[in-house]
């Protein structure tokens, strides 16, 4: 049996509903200064690093569905899918960890070869 | 505050650590028959879908870590990165849910575009 406060779930919740929801600045507030985001195209630190990351995808959503967000008082797992112009359930998980009250991790996990497919990047 | 029997949760980890581990055969037990998987390539509906999905992905592993496993009851999220001769540190998550003693339902997300490239499909 797991008895927990379940912190990272709730600010992972925060966190995802807020970004998908295209509001990057609150979503940025839940960020420790040092954070670092494992992404697909590799390794990003900081806050300043991360919007970077996040508000061109972020500022270009037209609709999100938040799946569902699993966790413990340190980690967490956010699913999400949202809609782009250019691309539909878009699918995606974000695993953070969380630390004295701020994320201190996000592990980033989405599939690139819809946005190379349309950006015309694939031969076949 | 949270309190779960978490049974999702450690399904979830027999099934992350036996498929990353090769063993296919005891990974797919633990699905049911009508399982269904929303993968980055679309929906693949029942067991010998998923191993027709499964193996030759995994008989490629060369090396595995499972990074964190969350979950409650219900729904769970495993976080794993694989080595094979031509992915390093691939990493991917699967959500499942389990139902029944089974799961009945894989979110499996990961990036495509890395196999891509293996294959000589991308222009630059």
């Amino acid at each position: 049996m797991t008895v927990t406060n379940a912190f990272a779930q709730k600010i992972a919740e925060d966190f995802v509903r807020a970004w998908t929801g295209k509001d990057v600045d609150t979503a940025l507030s839940l960020l420790a200064d040092d954070v670092v985001c494992e992404a697909p195209s590799g390794t990003i630190e900081g806050v300043e690093g991360y919007r970077r990351f996040l508000e061109p995808f972020a500022s270009s959503i037209v609709g999100a569905t938040v799946t569902g967000v699993l966790g413990d008082d340190t980690n967490a797992a956010a699913v999400y899918t949202v809609d782009t112009p250019f691309l539909k359930d878009f699918r995606g998980i974000d695993y953070i960890t969380a630390e004295n009250g701020k994320i201190t991790r996000v592990i980033s996990v989405f599939d690139r070869l819809p946005m190379a497919q349309a950006r015309g990047d694939i031969q076949q």
